[in-house]
């Protein structure tokens, strides 16, 4: 048995492409005491994985050079185990980084129920997006019936479901994303009432027509000229999550800084969001959506590559801001024949 | 009679000098049916009055041009009224601008009481930047016992009360300011328990040095590099007001915009503060700052000029930043002989 894992060829330098990974083949690692393999059958794909790889993300202090392999959260099944609270066939998500098989020693590893919601929806919807959604809407903002939400990139896995879980407490959802078909998307599948593409000339005035008592809520993946427009239809006294810098991922040098005035003159409160803060909150979370998810009153959405050698070009279209929905890389098939 | 009155000589750029200013001499107005004739004691300076005289401020959306008087809060003395409930010899704060006299038809003025605190209080410690320093310890940063305060332009009217505030609910302030001078005052007279010289090399780490655990609350009067100086001292999870931009006031092209990477590392609440909004608490809050004058519990301090041909010189200190408390002009005496 092989191992396959993705490495850079390179030090990144903007949007990354798929010349910048490459795949070395070598042998599977052998499960030491205490440790156990783990069979990875997705890989997740997340935009924050652009600035650890940078060294920008707390996740990663220092930028990977030819040769590193990205850190990514994975799921999968365990293969071969000298653990004793894993034992082979447990489906666990744990960060096995970009290759096919990963070792764990129970660190950053969490057994997970299949039985819930399907493997793949807990690198998702029920995984760190969805945890990072929570806290945002729920946590965070707080939000309750009667406001409207403003979400960007609101076909992302985190914004579909800040604005899924704030329709569900009676609330309004108003997306922002990258294209006609995505703006469909989050409407017609998320419920979302309103989604502005923001790379239409008159993204602002589309905006303001469809907020035109302003939002109480905004969700920020992005930071850059999108939080100064977000800005403009916010309500005095209202909310801004912090969440995501989006915009400078690729090329931190091209950031467009906030206007201290704007928070100011819109009496803003501002929350600066770490989605490791919420662990805590894991069980509440994980109940409440997986609930939704199978009364169908949450919904989500993956975009799947097959093999790990695309998981480059997959980064890639996802820098680009090309996916419609969660990005996922899909190793192997659920149920092995044999390992 | 006359009236004297200082107007732009040209459009401001930069830090002002005594240059950009002239005094104007002209006919003492008469009040009309409804108006009052207030004759001006002092002249509120403040750095905002910078912003608004380039339309840069909420307060004047235009910028002022040649032959413009700037706006501005005055306490003073009627002195004529045809105004049913103002009477000669009572005691107003109003906008009246930088002249000896000014007419009001009691709008945006209020009636003061010198038997609770001097007229010039009123301007200060009780007047805009009192209030501003209330909204921000009390209403929007709720400090109480056991916290750490950090506050910019420490020796400022707003910063002198945001850490006397502190101190007053039980919580230790820390002071920024710019020079070994103004700190001292900081600590001896409003007893911060420490003050750092932003002056000074070393700055950050003499900083980090006051705040061996952090500061729970951060008041920023500045923006700037002090944001991301005072984000680097800031506890997990502390709160920063945002109540004034004053690197930027003098010159918007030179300021440095903050990271939004900072606030979401500590995942920061910042609150903008807009102290119009806080109208509503002015009784309380004039109440409590005027027994706590009394008392001896909270201090003041003015940096004064007298005669109104020195307003441009000692706006230009201000924004030199070279005042030790309050910046206000004298232009005549508290009890006229005869008007």
């Amino acid at each position: 048995m092989r191992n396959h894992r993705v490495v850079l060829t390179r030090s990144l330098a903007g949007v990354p492409d798929a010349g910048d990974f490459r795949v070395v083949d070598e042998p599977l690692p052998e499960p030491g005491e205490g440790e156990f393999l783990v069979r990875h059958i997705y890989l997740s794909l997340d935009p924050y994985q652009r600035s650890a790889m940078a060294g920008r993300h707390m996740l990663g202090r220092q930028p990977l050079v030819a040769g590193d392999m990205p850190a990514a959260e994975t799921a999968g099944q365990v293969v071969r185990s000298r653990h004793p609270a894993y034992g082979e066939g447990d489906y666990v998500r744990h960060f096995g980084g970009w290759q096919e098989y990963g070792l764990s020693t129970g660190e950053r590893t969490e057994r997970v129920d299949t039985s819930l919601a399907p493997l793949s929806a807990w690198l998702g919807v029920l995984g760190m997006p969805g945890l990072t959604a929570w806290a945002s809407a729920i946590e965070l903002a707080g939000v309750h019936a009667g406001q409207t939400v403003l979400v960007s990139a609101a076909l992302g896995p985190v914004g579909s479901l800040v604005g899924q879980l704030a329709i569900q407490r009676g609330a309004e959802a108003v997306g922002i994303a990258g294209s006609d078909e995505k703006c469909a998307i989050v409407t017609r599948e998320f419920g979302f009432c309103a989604c502005v593409n923001h790379h239409r000339d008159g993204f602002l005035e589309a905006l303001r027509a469809a907020l035109p008592d302003g939002a109480d809520i905004y969700h920020d993946n992005v930071g850059g000229q999108m939080l100064a427009d977000a800005f403009s239809v916010l309500k005095v006294n209202g909310t801004v999550i912090l969440c995501g810098l989006m915009e400078r991922y690729n090329d931190p040098a091209r950031s467009k800084p906030l206007d201290l005035a704007l928070p100011i003159m819109k009496r803003a409160v501002m929350k600066g969001l770490v989605v490791s803060d919420f662990e805590h909150r894991r069980p509440v979370f994980e109940a409440t959506v997986a609930a939704g998810i199978r009364a169908g009153q949450i919904r989500y959405r993956e975009d799947r590559a097959a093999g790990i050698g695309q998981a480059g070009a997959h980064f890639s279209r996802l820098m680009r801001g090309e996916n419609l929905g969660k990005a996922l890389v899909v190793l192997g098939p659920e149920r092995a024949l044999g390992t």
